[in-house]
Formats: structure tokens, C-alpha cells, sequence
């Protein structure tokens, strides 16, 4: 049933029969496909079976799968999807009058879950395959915490054990965090910790080392391959990731539908890619096929600017290297962002997926500074009784300016962005904010060299 | 349009033309109203006039209908509802399954805006009004800071100003919350306060005094009626809020018609009555009338048990006795919830609306331990991906032993609870029960003394 174009509700949510069955492959229709992974070891290709010992079986699969357009999402994932989805599509109609552009501004939201993101869509499907291979656990890393929240509540709920490494500055600056996802039953280490070889070797090197995604991934993997029964998952940035949130574009695909309207602009928030790619794949799928041509942006922080500034090339996606190669933008395993960045998006790399559409010319970048970041959050907040995560933020940042931009042209552009989650827990960097001690810091070349310099030097 | 009985979804939202635009004052259809309120200088009925000086004009004269039965909506607030609103009505199937009970669970859910709780429905009201009025700000309390934000929220909104009084020992446990509500412009007092002659009063007694909801609602008034411009709101017990609180009743009632089911039992979480009033307006209409006969229970927590230990008496609302007498279920404006108590419920009354109500038999209450609530709140949160406000788990405990008991006897009946919000804020709670700390309080009758000592003694 349609709704009338001219009326468009504040807030569109599908209904329960609306709502997709399957998960989107946009490598099917992407004309050159992503660089394949490369195992170090052999400097081949990798095969499924590289994979196993680190990722379950049917998600090693999903990972090297180019070709299957549609996944069927089992059904044990839909009857929790069916329990915090659909998300709403949200028509920003108050922050449009504060604006006073002729711009139609819509938001996914996908922060109605304990999470408090679109993590969890993942970590449902990974902790359920994982459950199906009759593994006792998981082990994975978490930055700011939304990833180990999500695995947590995924991991109780399908009664798995679940080991959790926090980067060090994280889990000191979010105790909160950590205390939600013992609710759920998991077990929490600050990471660089004293359990794992590579934690060990991080402290050695610095023993006030506070930590890093790269770093916790290392300390996660280890684990998941030195115990029995365990394996490893990782909440972005890789191919079976995106392939689970493109729940996130199909919803939004559908209820644009719904009102006979399509986005002129797409934009996301870029970290590892998770939000991104899943929000923007039915769009880029129509981009790729010629059925339509929006633009699509992603938005990075400034102080980790893996897009805009970072090379394309093969890189581990862990500090200690022990990761498989992926052909990715990179600011390279070594790189940290500087101490003063709050909130996510500081992994040092790209999903390989959004690497190669951008390098391809299929969408845009670009990079966006703290401050500024948390000015639209505040704004949007204001008007839109949602406080965003700093994430998140990024995406209304750029939104708001290309809504200033129809202000200045008189243009009514319909303008999607990916609102990824709520603030709750990044109550430490508002404060900052507000107590004007927030700071902003573009990274200079010489300080992005020592990452670069990480990179590995391939045949 | 009906939606199948026989696969009802897991979540129902209202469509936007669906939702209610007007709300229902549960007074008019009571068949004995709530005694009035009284005016302690003239100890005859209050009347508007007494009430101006305090509340908005609007407010005043709404607090003091007990006759009209629906208020339109003003448009500006059906703006602010259609942003976060319809809130679900969920059916817990996945709870239902963990605990193997044939009874149907529903829960209507209010967390989904930045307040946390379904706190917001009111405070937007009251803001409205007082914008309305061409007032320039607005003096409240809080006490576990949910009123506080919504609150905050609600002023930003509609550029008002917004002095809140907190709570101290909340304030001190809560620093976030403090952050959440100047990141919407308001200004934070920790209370008792040296900023008012009723908090200076209270710490020149006791400088170590954390405070109470009746000492923030002193300092809020005084400053209100101080102030040029100003006037004083409050989250609970009032009938105002009652009113607008409808909203969450209203919408259920819609979306069980929509499913063609009506609820057997239906359970709120008690305070001073705002979500429990607001739930159970329409059901307890239907009761009153005689068109149907739900089960209808108030739950509160055993450490301030104003319905199941308190006395049916006039009392002041705040401590300094300052305000209008109420007839309502008291423990005395001197009593104070143990220092173990987590949460909020600790307000030394409960609403008039329901206090009479309850006298006169139309409804239960039971009170509930905490560490018992908490284990509630843990169960629901792993199958329902909703981490609950320790308020709200007060209903869920009830929920909880309501479906426990269909299971002995095999009935399927249909339980309605309201969770009226999120825990994110809570986690120092959370904290407490996962390692153990948390303890249980029973006040024995001489504890509960002083507070009666200090009810008024009238004519």
C-alpha cells in the first residue's frame, strides 16, 4: 500500500511481511570485483579453508563469495530481527525547519536495540551460524563498544560464551560499557591484555600502550584459534559484514518505495565500512546497473582518514599481522588515531567492498573534524529527540551541509544519511564538547608516515 | 485494517494517521472523583487561581477538570509526538518462550527517545503551554533524571529556559545524566542546593543530606514563584500529567483493536503514577463502564511502598510543605527510600487519580524487592534486546510471575506491561546486582514512622 508522496509521515516502518528475507550481495552485480584476500603464507588467493580455523565455516563461505546476489536469512536471525526491526525510515521534518532548507532529509535509524546500533544485525547472524556449527564461543574486539554489545546480547540470546578485548582507552574511558556487556553474560578484557601473546608483546613495547582495534583484533584471533571450539568475528570492515547489514539499505530501499521517492544523496558514516555498505547497497547496486545515479558519500573523521588520504593497497587487518591480506584504503596496521579523537571509526582501514567502488570512481569521500561533527549532533539532537552517537554524527554533519548547499541553490534534494546508533554511552565526549575542552587535530603527512612505513612490502 | 490474531508481529506500530489526537482525562468517567485538592492557607478546595502563581494557566485549569473527558492535542505537540512516536506495542515472544508459559505478553515500550522514557509525552506538553503562556523558562527536579531530560528536551525544543533540581546523590551517581541535559541547555543543580532558602534550610540540618524528591520539588517551587516569568512542572502525581500521559494507554488500546485482542492483566510500574495512570486510562475506563474487567496492577518497590504500606491522607507534595494539599496514598512527605534503593519510584505519594482508584478497589498493587527486579530485568533484557529502565522491571517482575502462574495453571492469558524505559543510565545499578553488591530493604514499621509523623494534621 502506498503512501500518499505529499504526506510523508514523520516516521515509516514496515510492516512485519514488508520486511526483507534475504541479505544483498553487491559484489554480484559489481562490475570489477573486490582484490581477493591473500593468504600471507602462500601469497595465493585465500580459499575457505585458510579461513576455517579463524571464522565459522558458513561465514568463511560468505566471505569469499562473489557471486550469490541473495542470502536467505535463516530463520532463527529473522525471529530477533522481528524483534527489533524494522527500523524506522525517519522523515527529519523539524531539523529541515531549523535548517530552513528546501532539502527533504530522511534517516535511517537503527539505534532502537541495547546495542545501541546497527551492529547487532551482524552479530545476530554471526553468532547464529556459530550456534549451528555447535562451536561454545566467540571471541572478538571492540572500539568503542558498540560491536561487543551487540555480540554480547547476540551471544546470550543463542547461549554462547563470549570473550570480549576492549581497547584499553575505550574500556577505561566507558566502564559503563563494559558493565552492559557482563549483563549479557561476557567476559571483558582491556586490551592491550596480559592473556594473549600479542597483548603481551604490545605491553612489553609499551607498557602504557592504550591500546587499538588492530591490536585487540590480534589478541581476539589468537584466542579463537588457540581454543577449542571457539572462533572469531569481527564487526566490520569485512565482506560477510556488509553482506548482513545490507538489511539496513533494503529496508530503507523499501519504504522509499512506499512514499514513490528516491534518494538524490546517500550518505554514511565510514569506519570499517559496516553501516556504509549496508546502508548504501540496493542504491549502489541501482548506481552500478544504471537504474538510477545517486551520490554517494562517505564521512570519515579527519584525524583518521583511511579514505582521503590513505593508500590502496594490501594490508593485515591487525597489528600483529596475522590477519589475511586485504586489498583495502589503509593508513596501514601501525597507524593510531591521535588521542584526542572521540568515539569509533578509528580503524585503520576500509571494507575491501567500499575500497574498490571508491577507488572506481562509485562514490565520494570525505573527511569531517570533531567539533564541527559534534555542532550538527547538538543541532540534530534539538530537533530531532534523538541523541546520536559520535559515529553517526559524522553522516548528519554532511547531510546538514548538503541541506545548506539547497538552501543556497533553492534545490529540493531528497538526502538519506545512516543515523548508526544513539550517544548514550559517549556522554565523556559531550561533556568535552560542551566544556569547550573538545579539540580538533588534522593528522600531518610526517604523522601519518609511521603507518605507512607498517605496510607490508608484497612480492 | 485488522492484522491476524492468529500471527500477530512481534512489534505494532500505529500508522501516523492512526495515532490518537486527543487525550482522555480518566476523571471524567470516575463514578466517585478524586478528593480535591486543598489550599493550606485557606483550607477550603484549591480553585485556579491558587495554582497560577505555580503552574501554567493551562496546567492549572487542566490539573483541576475532573469533568472534561477528551483534550485535543495541540497541534505543535502532535509535531514533537509524531517524531518519537507511536511507540510499539511488542508481543515478548521470545521471553514467553524462555519462561515456556502459555500466556501472550505484551509490552508497551517507550524508550525510544532521548529521554529514555515515556516521560517525554508530558514534559513536551508542559512546555508547550508554557511557551504557549509566552513564558521564559521553567523550574522542575529529577530524581533518576529521566524527568529532568525529558525535560530538557522539551525546553530546548521550544527555546525555554530550564533550571533542574536534582537530586543529590543521583546527581552524584549519575554524572552522564547531568551531561545529557546541558547537552539540551539546561542548568543542573545537585539538591539540596545553596541556591534556595528550602535547600539552604536542609543542609544547615544536614550538611550530608543527599536529598529527596520532596526537597527538589521545595527548591524547583521557590525559585518558580521567585522568578519573573517562570513557572514550575513536575514529571508525576499530578492530573495534568495523567492526562497527557493517556497517550501510552490510548495508543495500546488502538493497537489491540488492530489485533483483536484485549488485555486480561495489566501491569505499570508505580511511582507517583505518570506511565501507570497514563497505561491504564483506556482499560480503566472500559472497567469503570462496565464494557470490560482487565486485572489492573500497580507495582512499586518494597523499599517505598506508598500504595501497599502508605496511608490514605492529605499530605503535602514536597517536603518544606509548601505546596497544595493532595488526598492520596502517602509514607509522609519526611519519609526517605533507604540508601540502597536503586532507581526511582521513591516519591513519598502516589497520584490522587490512582489513590483513589485503589481505595475505592478498582485496581491492585504489590511491591517487589529490587534484587528480584533485577533478575527480572537481566532475563528480559537477553531475549528482548532491551536493556529496561530499573523502574520499568518492577512491571516486568510482575509480568514475570503473572505468566509464571498461566503456566501452573495452563491459562492463556493476555498480559499487558508497560516498560516505560531504558537502563542506559542505570548501569551503576547493574554494576551492583552483577557483582553482587546490591541488598534488599524491607522498612519496618518504625522506619516508615517519621515519614507519617510527618503528615499534617488537619482541621
Amino acid at each position: 500500500m502506498a503512501i500518499s508522496k505529499t504526506n510523508v509521515p514523520h516516521r515509516i516502518y514496515l510492516t512485519e511481511d514488508q520486511m526483507p528475507t534475504q541479505w544483498y550481495n553487491l559484489r554480484a552485480d559489481m562490475k570489477e570485483k573486490p582484490d581477493p584476500m591473500i593468504n600471507p603464507g602462500t601469497g595465493g588467493p585465500a580459499v575457505p579453508e585458510d579461513l576455517y580455523p579463524v571464522f565459522c565455516t558458513k561465514l568463511a563461505q560468505q566471505e569469499l563469495d562473489d557471486n550469490t546476489r541473495f542470502y536467505d536469512i535463516p530463520d532463527e536471525v529473522l525471529d530477533i530481527y522481528k524483534i527489533y526491526r524494522p527500523s524506522p525510515l525517519c522523515r527529519a521534518y523539524s531539523l529541515e525547519k531549523a535548517l530552513g532548507t528546501p532539502a527533504k532529509i530522511y534517516y535511517k535509524f537503527e539505534g532502537n536495540n541495547t546495542s545501541g546500533s546497527h551492529k547487532l544485525n551482524s552479530a545476530v547472524a554471526q553468532a547464529y551460524y556459530a550456534k549451528d556449527q555447535g562451536l561454545a564461543g566467540l571471541t572478538t574486539e571492540t572500539g568503542a563498544g558498540q560491536w561487543g554489545t551487540a555480540m554480547a546480547e547476540a551471544c546470550s540470546y543463542f547461549g554462547l560464551d563470549l570473550n570480549v578485548y576492549m581497547v584499553k582507552v575505550s574500556y577505561n574511558q566507558k566502564p559503563f560499557r563494559k558493565t552492559i556487556m557482563e549483563t549479557f553474560g561476557a567476559k571483558v578484557f582491556a586490551s592491550p591484555s596480559d592473556t594473549t601473546n600479542s597483548g603481551r608483546a604490545s605491553l612489553a613495547e609499551d607498557p602504557d600502550n592504550g591500546g587499538s582495534l588492530g591490536i585487540a583484533i590480534s589478541e581476539a584471533v589468537e584466542v579463537a584459534v588457540t581454543t577449542e571450539g571457539y572462533r572469531y568475528v569481527l564487526g566490520s570492515v569485512l565482506n560477510q559484514v556488509l553482506l548482513h547489514q545490507s538489511i539496513i539499505g533494503l529496508e530503507s530501499a523499501k519504504a522509499f518505495e512506499l512514499i514513490d521517492t528516491y534518494p538524490d544523496i546517500v550518505i554514511g558514516c565510514a569506519g570499517g565500512g559496516s553501516n556504509l555498505g549496508g546502508l548504501i547497497a540496493p542504491f549502489m547496486r541501482d548506481k552500478i546497473t544504471g537504474k538510477a545515479n545517486p551520490r554517494i558519500i562517505a564521512v570519515e573523521p579527519a584525524s583518521c582518514p583511511s579514505f582521503t588520504r590513505g593508500k590502496y593497497a594490501y594490508d593485515f587487518c591487525d597489528t600483529a599481522k596475522t590477519t589475511p591480506l586485504a586489498k583495502m584504503y589503509t593508513l596501514g596496521s601501525g597507524f593510531k588515531p591521535s588521542a584526542n579523537h572521540a568515539g569509533g571509526l578509528r580503524y585503520h582501514g576500509m571494507s575491501p567492498i567500499l575500497s574498490k567502488l571508491y577507488h572506481d570512481g562509485y562514490m565520494e569521500a570525505k573527511s569531517v573534524e570533531q567539533t564541527a561533527v559534534f555542532d550538527a549532533a547538538v543541532l540534530f539532537a534539538k530537533h530531532e529527540t534523538i541523541l546520536p552517537a559520535p559515529e553517526s554524527s559524522h553522516a548528519i554533519r554532511t547531510a546538514i551541509d548538503e541541506a545548506l548547499i539547497c538552501k543556497e541553490t533553492g534545490e529540493e534534494k531528497t538526502i538519506l544519511f545512516g543515523l548508526t546508533g544513539t550517544g548514550y554511552f559517549d556522554m565523556t565526549a559531550y561533556a568535552q564538547y560542551i566544556d569547550g575542552s573538545m579539540t580538533d587535530h588534522i593528522p600531518t603527512d610526517a604523522e601519518l608516515q609511521p603507518g605507512f612505513d607498517s605496510l607490508p612490502q608484497l612480492g
